[in-house]
């Protein structure tokens, strides 16, 4: 998987620079957005959006999520290089998403260097991250592989389908770290999960269906796919959180319980206080829902949640979500090599080491 | 028109409403958003998106962009109530901005009541906005006056194509706000103002001739239309922000030169600072420059504007789009009493007194 990803790593940063030159001039501004009815500022847009947007995508990221799609796309048996650019559109909105969490979490620091909006002030990291939510559906009109009406209206359908449930994820994640109280249960933790990061996986996939030209069981089959490893990634992502944090808890000075310091109601804390006894359960409660905590206290929750059996359940849900994935991928009919590569890919993103 | 507004503002709320209810329940979730694949918290969604959304569209607006939807429907020949639902498209997606701009300008305060960031916090106003971008879209695949398949895609490409031009015009503005030096032309200012309310009107205008089938030359005049007429409102604002100071500036403890003191390269100031002396130039850009100004300099800068022949200027450039604005309400070929509710839509927001 890690060679596939940085043989096409080289052709989807093309590609994106296609949609958006790392230096744009009048001649580009009028192909992709239209004449202007007066006159364009060039240099206005370079540091507005092309400065702001390349300097994001420069610090990094495997641009899975474009990999992704050209897998799908071989394996739905077309040729990958025919769909280049809307291998972009789930990256480019990925990182669009990126952000604008950013500014909405008030982040410090994104990929180790200062979140986009400490350098380039709120309102051109805002615009420049709203502005990558609709730059790329604009290939979807450009029509690059010549795809019949059908499957572009058939796209945009879908993108809107997708994009409203991210909102719907965002919202409920961020309803939830507001309030004090738990209120949330495993099943809707898991909810926000699929609507928040699964929509973009299933965008990846229902996208590399439509414009390739899949039944609606295919799509929905390669959706379910994504979606579902998405879910699993992130309940991955929780477990490890914990199960670092136990191992650290003795090692003084090293950060330890940071999803429980920052008050995330994960699927680990949602179990320990659905299962405790009520002390136990409203000592969690209070820990994760206070503005600081101590080591003592974040021991103590680390202790409730590994007494309540979280761990082994929410690796439960992980491996059972891992299982359904694979159905998917059998239920699609595809030869065996593109039937490996998406369950490597599946490996790849829910076993991975942090 | 003012009656046409009154008249039409209930059922346009309905109209919102029936996308997104003031209550949200599962029910409704499921036939909007789809079917959870987990469960939905419909509370946090409240929370998350109905309460801060109803919050700012019940603060007033006088809904002028479903109501010109709705007259441009009427003067195609068609029953408007077979097309409220798309009339809230605009309208929706207006209020959406408004949220996304005021977090960009760390506005303080919207329709006199805190700014939504300010009532809800930054990330449910942010995301509640973003949302607001996507939940009309939807409206499209939902298909209430069952159009067929082409117009739907047109709608689609339209509303991408204007949406994009929407993200230039902020940028360049953005960008023009946050550079101390005045590098934009007239031109570009007109642009900055053609792509950033300009488009909304065009979508309003667009989307009227694309759901009821007119032809691609009067969809053509209906937005340009719809442009102009919003970037003559523009440059109307711009005038008497000046003309209001001026009456003012001898008037002790007043607020005047507003548009000076937040630093804006307006047409007037564009204007001066090209046609002035250059040290009466150089002056006036430092004065807009400038974190502070005090009320000799504001005076100072209003004395530039007004000797360069700037608001003459900027009246004459604003009645040039009026003309043109009425044209192409000629070249649409309506009914004397559509184009007459057009004609009058332009006076209404060109000629009004603050």
């Amino acid at each position: 998987m890690q060679e596939t990803l940085a043989e096409w790593r080289p052709a989807i940063d093309d590609a994106i620079a296609e949609i958006l030159p790392r230096r744009v001039d009048s001649a580009y501004l009028e192909s992709f957005f239209g004449e202007p009815t007066f006159e364009y500022d060039p240099e206005g847009i370079q540091r507005a959006l092309a400065d702001p947007i390349w300097d994001l995508l420069d610090r990094g990221g495997k641009r899975w999520r474009a990999v992704l799609f050209l897998v799908f796309v071989e394996a739905f048996g077309e040729d990958p290089e025919d769909y280049l650019p809307y291998a972009t559109i789930p990256e480019i909105l990925h990182n669009g998403t990126i952000i604008v969490d950013d500014v909405e979490d008030e982040a410090e620091t994104r990929r180790s260097e200062p979140a986009l909006h400490h350098r380039f002030g709120q309102d051109v990291a805002l615009n420049a991250g709203n502005a990558m939510y609709f730059i790329p559906l604009k290939i979807i009109t450009n029509n690059p592989a010549d795809l019949p009406p059908d499957r572009r209206l058939s796209a945009y359908e879908m993108l809107m389908y997708e994009l409203n449930r991210t909102h719907l994820g965002q919202g409920m994640d961020i309803c939830w770290h507001n309030e004090r109280e738990v209120r949330a249960t495993r099943e809707q933790y898991l909810e926000m999960c699929a609507c928040k990061t699964g929509c973009l996986g299933r965008i990846v996939a229902r996208l590399a269906a439509i414009v390739t030209g899949q039944s609606e069981t295919v799509e929905r089959h390669a959706a379910a796919y994504a979606e579902t490893v998405a879910v699993a990634f992130q309940i991955g992502d929780d477990v490890l959180d914990v199960e670092n944090s136990l191992g650290r808890a003795g090692d003084f000075g090293k950060a330890f319980g940071n999803d429980i310091r920052e008050g995330k109601k994960t699927l680990l804390v949602l179990h320990a206080i659905e299962e405790s006894d009520p002390a136990d359960a409203e000592r969690l409660a209070d820990i994760v829902a206070a503005e600081e905590n101590t080591d003592d206290e974040i021991a103590d929750a680390l202790r409730i949640i590994e007494e309540s059996g979280g761990i082994e359940y929410a690796r439960e849900r992980a491996r059972e979500l891992s299982d359904e994935a694979l159905a998917h991928v059998d239920a699609l009919d595809i030869d065996s090599h593109a039937a490996e590569q998406l369950r490597s890919f599946a490996e790849f993103v829910v076993d991975r080491d942090v």
